[in-house]
């Protein structure tokens, strides 16, 4: 039996969304389970292996549900374009290098570092097309001890040449790669990948539903993100009654045994949301790229309130910053200007609410973790904001909120994945 | 005579607010003003002192024009709150604590460090309504060598009592702190600082009107932020035709002998545009901010479409970052949510605009300077972006717009300002 525990601010969000701070108390770990928060150490615990944090914050793990890795190599750049543009011009072309293992473990070396030493523990990964490069990623990803869904990209039409597949090739190279992999690894999962609608053939859907079907393995696309992609959805897939009904169709859209995590959902009227609940879907909302590519606002206040499951996406490269603290603050911010400018009726989301979807509600998307309730798996971060010197008395909440706001100011000391220590750059 | 040369990737925005890049060139200086850029080292220059910054670039210094400096203590705090209550809230209490000139030293030397050491080499700043603490203010900015305007705040209404003036007191305190202040410095000057219209009775501004025209001397103040705030200008001034016009009938809104920098414009109208362009008076965009206290989106696309001279503001601690490229992809964001969800007939701002608005448009406000055209004075930034690495090819033009939204990644190496280098930390 396995033990620590860790002494600091303990900081998590509880049911009610509410951040709940527990100042200089203990945070116990077992077989890499959170075992509780105590103010005093228990007794039978005075022999275990103990840090004392001192003023620092321990906070749950930050979980990503959506990000390009293969884009992290310009992130930060392209920003001037809108989505169907960008896509052309940045993310295909760029994707389609990583055919060239040599340039794929050049970037995602990069990319896996600065995931790791951010704090981020769990993430729902998208890669490229191309299974070696993929696998490479996996197996990075796995030795860095982070928890992931990556995601080899299914795409066979509606692209440049260089970066399509050819349908039967594409479903037979999933279906082996997903054998290859489910039971290959301890934190690494893959998960089925087809890019968005325009990108996939109702043959290939097909085919990718019947492999979900024989796996159970999770899912993960884009839905209803920009209005130029949902005109383009509707005229490609005439028959479907909105967005979602093109993925739920060929039962890549939630359900029993169907784990699903859909980005954006900025335009999911009443009729998707419904379907979204039914179905236990996860929304990854990623309100910078939702920025970057000029797409809108989520109605997250609508989502939250309907009782749908949203977590949070750095979305690199529409989004330009891996750190979900930046995709918490830009959920914020972006949720007044929609108070302000669309809809009056529905109040903008606090930092308690960004913080609920960024560890606990984006977190159950891998099972029991993103919070410290007893049982949970231990995904910790610890936090250093002492180089903040400021003579004004703040409230832990402050100190909380400040954190959020000033990550790049703040330093990550220390981080446990399910209870095991990552190595620190 | 004094002379130096840099070597670097030098790059600034022309007048057409296109982005230039002379890579691997020379920046020539001499008595603090831009000589010119070159291939080669000019002859003559051969024997002056060179620094030769390799692969970096060399861009101008950022210009905020509006950042308030008793704030910085609480900055990334208080973000729940829209403008009104977050004023009551956080900011008065905060900024009365600075008639305590021991706090205020302590708060002061914490914001001076921190914007010595950022990109930004000049700024228009609000103090407090304490003359004591704005002197001192004044004397570390001074020692910093940023060259700034400070404004000494005068308030005699509609804020708690622990922070308001008397009317006739707070006058004669300004004309004196001015009359000691206007010629004391070489890089510090006094500007004349009503908070806004809801803190300033018509005595006050009557008064204030009076010691401008007598001394000439800028004036910074807010106009047209928030719906709820322009309602109350409405009431407490039936007989101005608009906000702009509460300023302006006090002789303290831009014209001859008075320059003049006014936060925000988020609903200025083609009255109050029309003035603003009469009167020559800067416009400083503060996009955080404006999202934060859920302000709304300022229409910067019709302000440079009309003519309007417009730089940009971190206006900390609405704002959480004092970074203007902060503040320049902020821009950028809010100006695509402006297009897709209020006008579509006005595309968004580029990266080459919003670079524009922080250099060349916000320097205009301080003289010649924010570019390196020959005889404008040499501010100027090198910026190390080495630790970006990635496999991809960039361009010169990719990695100066990665610079803009990676900046926390960014390395400040050097800095001068009107040609004298400023020791970094």
């Amino acid at each position: 039996m396995s033990r620590f525990a860790w002494k600091g601010h303990i900081c998590h969000t509880n049911e009610n969304k509410k951040t709940e701070i527990f100042e200089n108390s203990w945070l116990l770990c077992e077989d890499g389970l959170c075992k509780g928060i105590y103010k005093e150490l228990p007794e039978e615990w005075k022999n275990v292996k103990i840090t004392d944090f001192g003023d620092k914050f321990i906070i749950p793990g930050l979980m990503d549900l959506h990000v390009h890795a293969p884009q992290y190599t310009y992130r930060g750049t392209g920003m001037d374009l809108e989505l169907l543009d960008w896509l052309e011009k940045y993310a295909f072309p760029e994707e389609a290098s990583y055919s060239d293992i040599e340039y794929a473990e050049k970037a995602y070396s990069v990319f896996v570092r600065d995931l790791k030493n951010s704090a981020t523990t769990r993430a729902s990964i998208f890669a490229s097309i191309h299974v070696p490069a993929t696998e490479l990623l996996m197996d990075m990803l796995e030795e860095s001890g982070l928890k992931t869904y990556v995601g080899k990209v299914n795409m066979d039409r509606n692209s440049p040449d260089i970066y399509r597949e050819e349908t039967s090739a594409s479903a037979a190279e999933t279906e082996h790669w997903i054998s290859e992999t489910e039971n290959k690894y301890k934190n690494t999962k893959p998960i089925i990948t087809p890019r968005f609608i325009p990108s996939c053939t109702d043959e290939l859907m097909a085919e990718l539903g019947n492999i979900q079907k024989l796996h159970g393995t999770a899912v993960q696309s884009h839905v209803s993100e920009n209005p130029s992609e949902i005109v383009w959805v509707k005229e490609l897939c005439p028959s479907s009654e909105f967005y979602s009904d093109a993925y739920d169709r060929f039962g890549l859209f939630g359900g029993e045994n169907c784990p699903t995590v859909m980005a954006h959902c900025v335009y999911s009227d009443e009729r998707e949301q419904k379907l979204i609940k039914e179905r236990g879907v996860w929304i990854a909302h990623c309100p910078q790229t939702n920025m970057n590519v000029a797409s809108g606002i989520a109605p997250v206040r609508e989502f939250l309130d309907n009782g749908l499951k949203v977590g949070l996406g750095s979305d690199v490269a529409g989004g330009s910053s891996l750190s979900l603290f930046r995709a918490m603050t830009d959920a914020i911010m972006s949720s007044k200007l929609r108070w302000r400018l669309v809809d009056s009726t529905k109040h903008q989301l606090s930092v308690d609410e960004a913080f609920y979807m960024a560890t606990r509600c984006g977190g159950s998307f891998f099972g029991k973790t993103g919070a410290f309730d007893e049982g949970y798996e231990f995904d910790a971060v610890v936090l250093d904001d002492s180089a903040l010197y400021t003579p004004k008395k703040l409230s832990m909440h402050d100190r909380f909120e400040r954190i959020c706001y000033l990550y790049p100011e703040v330093k990550i000391v220390a981080k446990c994945v399910a209870g095991k220590s990552i190595e620190l750059k």
